[in-house]
C-alpha cells in the first residue's frame, strides 16, 4: 500500500480559494462558482467539487444542497462561539505545555515567539499570520496530545481568516496578539499556569469585539 | 451545482470498517489488508483508499508512509488525551445548554435521557451507545455552537471506540456512564453550572482508569 503523500490537486485548489478568503478578496456570503473556478484554474469539476467539500470541513464555506456554495457569513454570533472554542482550546495547550516542556523546546518556543514578534514589528500580515499558528502548531507537538493537536489545526482556517480581518481593520492588532502569544507561552513555561485562564479571558474578549468591529466596517463598506 | 448528499461508497467502507474497530472486531494494531477489503466487499482500491483517509481523520486508524494502514493503538496515554479534552468540550456544552434552552429543547433532551437509561437498564451495548450518542448530539444543536459541534463530532468515534471497550469488559459502566449524562444534562438545565466541572472530571477520572484496565485485560488475553 502506497500513499501519495503529495497534495492532491483537490488539496491545492482548496489551499488557493482558502487564502482567497482568508485575505478577505472573497468576502461574507459570497457564491463560489463552480464553473469559474473550472475555467479559471483550468481544472476538472470534480475536483472543484471535492476542494469545495474540504472548505467546507475547514469552516470557509458553506453549502446548500440545490442552492451552490456560499462563503461562510463570519457574524458576531459565529465569532464569539469559535473564539470561546479556541481559547479554551489554548488554556488547555497552555496546561499541558507546563507539564511536558523540556529545555530544548522552551529554546524553540521561545525562537518561535521572537519571529511572531519580529513579524509584527514590521506590519506583514501574511507573515504575521503565519508565524502566529506556526508557534501554536509547535507549541501542541510539544504538549503532544494528538486529539487537541487536530481539534486546534481544524479550527486554523476560520481563526485565520478572523485575526487577518482584525489586523487589516487594526494594524496594533498584531501587537495585541504578539503580547497574548507570548505571555501564554511564557505563563504556561514559567509554572504560573493559574494567570492563563484570565490572561486567555481577557485578550479574546477585546479581540472578538474588535473581530465584530471590523465585520460590520466592512458590511457598511459594500453596501456603500 | 448539485452535490450528492447520499453517502459515497468510501463513506460507506469506512462506516463499516468503523463499526469493526469500535465494536472491538478489529484490534490495537491490527493490520489493515486493503486487498483483503477490496475482495470481500468487491470494491475498488481507490474507494479503500479513500476510506481509509476517512478512518484516519476519524482518529480510528493510522496511516504509516510505506508501511501501511493499522488499528490505531488505544492507549493509556491516548484515553487520557482523549477525555482531557473530550471531558473540556462537554464542559463547554453544559455551560452553553444552561444559557440556550428552552423548554421543547428540555423536553426533547429529558426524553432523550430515558432512553439512555432504558438501553442500559437492558445491558444493550450498542442500542446505549447509539442513545448516548444521540443525547450529546442533540444537546450540542441546543447549544448552537457550530464550531463545538463539528469538534464534539470528531471525537465521537474514538471516544465511541473506548467507551464501547469499557461497557465490554464492565457491564455496569452503563449504569455510571447514565447517570453521568443524566446529572450533566439536570444541572446544566437546573442552573447549577458551577457542579458540572467537578462531575466531569470525577466521571472521566474514573472512567479513563476503566478503560485503560480494559485494554490491559484484554492485551493479557491476546498474549496468553
Amino acid at each position: 500500500m502506497a500513499f501519495v503523500v503529495a497534495e492532491s490537486l483537490a488539496e491545492q485548489i482548496a489551499n488557493h480559494l482558502a487564502s482567497r478568503i482568508i485575505q478577505g478578496e472573497m468576502v461574507n456570503n459570497e457564491r463560489i462558482q463552480e464553473a469559474r473556478i473550472v475555467n479559471e484554474l483550468q481544472v476538472s469539476r470534480g475536483s472543484v467539487r471535492e476542494a469545495l467539500l474540504i472548505l467546507e470541513r475547514r469552516h470557509l464555506i458553506t453549502i446548500l444542497p440545490r442552492r451552490g456554495a456560499f462563503v461562510t457569513e463570519l457574524n458576531a454570533e459565529r465569532v464569539r462561539g469559535l473564539y470561546r472554542l479556541y481559547g479554551n482550546l489554548l488554556e488547555m495547550l497552555a496546561e499541558k505545555l507546563s507539564w511536558s516542556c523540556s529545555d530544548s523546546d522552551r529554546q524553540q518556543l521561545s525562537g518561535l515567539t521572537d519571529k511572531l514578534r519580529k513579524s509584527a514589528a514590521v506590519h506583514d500580515e501574511n507573515l504575521f499570520i503565519e508565524a502566529n499558528f506556526e508557534l501554536i502548531s509547535n507549541a501542541a507537538e510539544v504538549a503532544d496530545n494528538e486529539y487537541l493537536t487536530t481539534a486546534l489545526e481544524n479550527l486554523r482556517p476560520p481563526v485565520q481568516r478572523a485575526l487577518a480581518l482584525a489586523v487589516r481593520n487594526n494594524l496594533s492588532e498584531m501587537d495585541e496578539t504578539t503580547s497574548f502569544m507570548a505571555n501564554l507561552v511564557d505563563f504556561a513555561l514559567g509554572d504560573q499556569i493559574d494567570k492563563v485562564s484570565e490572561l486567555v479571558n481577557g485578550y479574546f474578549k477585546r479581540h472578538s469585539a474588535l473581530v465584530i468591529q471590523a465585520i460590520q466596517d466592512q458590511s457598511g463598506t459594500a453596501s456603500r
